[in-house]
Parts: structure tokens; C-alpha cells; sequence
């Protein structure tokens, strides 16, 4: 696939490289393709990864990886102009400063603000639960790790779906987009024990069934 | 340990049941002590079981647990008058009709509010996680499932913690009180895939850590 990384920092860096290794086509996009971050992140991706401006990374993608800092993220979805029913993966967490909370729960979330900000595109929450360092390196000795994800187009989280499992993960569709309402909050655990009660960042949650 | 169940529906009775089988005695809070129902539920647990009045139960117990319907809960709480340094574990979910909400969330949860209506209480936010059938066959095969509390007073958070390992849980501590504003979001997760996702609900979560 040719996938296009809107935020590269932690968490777009992370799926990126991945991705990238793993065969896909992957443009990280930002304002500065020529600096040092910028240099050191598309090398450690190898030769399927390439830095450019946002509009070539939307014009040459096929799926758009959303993983701004939340309060860019509005005037960043919407400078990307007309997506032409391009599949976008939502990673965000609407975020309040100091891990407070998050600026939309329970009654709307983060991912029903982005597709309404994202024109045309096909929005799918997910890679949002938790930490780079787990998408990096995902499984837990044997053990896949469950990666939810929720939207209203199909194909869209097919695509998710996929992209996730071969990170590593046990990808689950968690239903309709509105059921971010709870997968956003459901991040807020793993950051909030992650890093304020002290269960580090090397932590993540198996599905169990019976 | 003398525990208390008030609200002795599906949550309080499996969770009775199981700690009266384990060997501590449990008075079951009802209106009606000789309903077909409640004989039902007492004879199932065994000797060290019986239902009497709410304010008998709190009376005689050490320890109360809280597994009322949300919309009766703040009636109930404060119809139990001074609670004396008790313990109270705060099984509820404040759940809007429909499943469409928490009451509650983000900026404030269940637990804090049944925190400001249980006079003298020690409130302890637990078992509001999963349903009560995982409360009744804990374990996956040998796979624990994490139980996470949270609280502000040190003791009500380790008598938790012994009543969930009891059980065969993980039992893991998410913080403070405050944070049951994310473990309240966590139960809807649980109870939306469980319920209207088609997951079922023979689900956990395991707590995976390297």
C-alpha cells in the first residue's frame, strides 16, 4: 500500500518505519523535509520511505496515518484540502494539557471531530491505545497484543485491520466510529498508567475469550 | 472479613457467593429477606450467608460493597446514614439508558460522586470492570484477568485487592480516585463489545507487562 504519515513524531515515525519495512510505500510528511529529524527518521525507514510536503504526501497515498499532536490537529486535517474517499487511520487522542482529560468524551470523540474535518476521507480510529514503543516492538514474548479499532466504512477498517496485524497485533473491530467515545478513553488508561502510575510504557492488554 | 452487599442483583450476588464460599460471612442488603429470590440466591451461598435489612448490613459489616443500579445508587448510599471509616467498594458504573453514556466521565466519575453521598466511607473504585459472569468463573485457562481499582485510602485499596486475587484475578492499582474516570469509561468498552458488538460476554482483559 501507499501510505501517507500526517504527524511525523513518536507515533507516526513508529508505524511508518514499520510499515516501510514490511514493504509498503510510505511518504512521512512535514514542513521541513531537509532537517536533521527528518534525515535520521526517513534512513532508519530504508529505501521505501521518503520525507515531503503535505500535499504531495496526500496527493500520493492511498491511506493517510493521522497522528498530529491534538491541538494541531484540526488546522492540520483541514489544510489537507479534498481526500477523495482516501481511507484515513485516525491514531489521535484528544488530549487535554497535563493528561487532564480529553477535550471530547463520552458524548463525542475525538475521531467523530476528525471525520467531520477530514473532506471526503473514510475515517477509522485506531492505533490510538497505546504507545509508540508497543508499536515498535508489539508482542509481549508470544503474546499478540489487541489493537481495537472502530468506524463506519468497511474497507476502511479492513485496511486497518490488516495493517495492524502485521505489525503484530490481534486487530478487533470494536464497531462504529462512535464507539471512540470509549477506545480514546480506553488510551487515557494505558497513558495515565504508563506514565503517571508507574507502571512504565512497557505495558499493553491481551483480549481474553472463552 | 464481614462483607455487606448492597444492591444484591447480578454483581452483588455472584460476588457474595463467591466470597461466602471462600470463607468470609456475607449479609445480602434487601428490602425483602423472604422473597422467592433472595432465599434463591442465599441458599446458594451456603452458611455463611443472609439477607437482612440494609441497616443491619452496614451495621454488622466491616466492609460494604456497592452494586446498586446507577439510578437508585444515591438514594441508597445516603439512606445508609454515617458510615464510620467503613470500606466501601464502589462496584457501579453510572450508565446512561440505552448504554448511551456514562453520566459521569472525564471531568468527574460514579466513584466520586458515591464518594461525596457515603458519609464517612473509604471509597474504593473496583469490579466495575467486567460482568458479573467473569465475576463467577474468573480465570481463561490459567490466565488471570486483570482487575484494576483505584482509590485515596491506602487499606480500602488492599482489602480490594485481596477480594480480587481471592477470585483469581490480576488485581492491579490504576491510582487514585480520580481515576475511575477512566476505569468507568473501561467497563463501557467491556460492556459495549460484550453487549451490541457481538463479542459475547465470555471477555477479559490481561494485563500484559515486559
Amino acid at each position: 500500500m501507499k501510505i501517507g504519515i500526517i504527524g511525523s513524531g513518536n507515533v507516526g515515525g513508529a508505524l511508518g518505519k514499520r510499515w516501510a519495512a514490511l514493504g509498503h510505500q510510505v511518504l512521512f510528511s512535514t514542513r521541513r523535509p531537509d532537517s536533521e529529524e527528518m534525515k535520521t527518521l526517513v534512513a532508519s525507514a530504508g529505501p521505501r520511505a521518503r520525507a515531503t510536503t503535505a500535499a504531495e504526501t496526500v496527493a500520493a497515498s492511498d491511506i493517510l496515518l493521522l497522528a498530529t499532536p491534538w491541538p494541531v490537529t484540526r488546522e492540520m486535517v483541514e489544510s489537507l484540502g479534498e481526500l477523495n474517499n482516501k481511507i484515513l487511520i485516525d491514531a489521535t487522542n484528544p488530549l487535554l494539557p497535563n493528561l487532564a482529560g480529553l477535550e471530547f468524551a463520552n458524548t463525542s470523540s475525538g475521531a467523530e471531530q476528525v471525520a467531520q474535518w477530514a473532506k471526503g476521507a473514510r475515517v477509522v480510529k485506531a492505533f490510538n491505545t497505546i504507545g509508540d514503543n508497543i508499536m515498535e516492538q508489539t508482542t509481549f514474548g508470544e503474546i499478540s497484543p489487541v489493537l481495537f479499532y472502530c468506524g463506519d466504512d468497511k474497507e476502511a477498517k479492513q485496511t486497518a485491520h490488516q495493517l495492524a496485524a502485521e505489525l503484530g497485533f490481534d486487530p478487533q473491530n470494536a464497531g462504529p466510529l462512535t464507539q471512540a467515545r470509549v477506545l480514546e478513553p480506553f488510551a487515557l488508561l494505558w497513558i495515565s498508567l504508563a506514565v503517571k502510575q508507574g507502571f512504565g510504557r512497557d505495558i499493553a492488554f491481551q483480549l481474553l475469550k472463552r
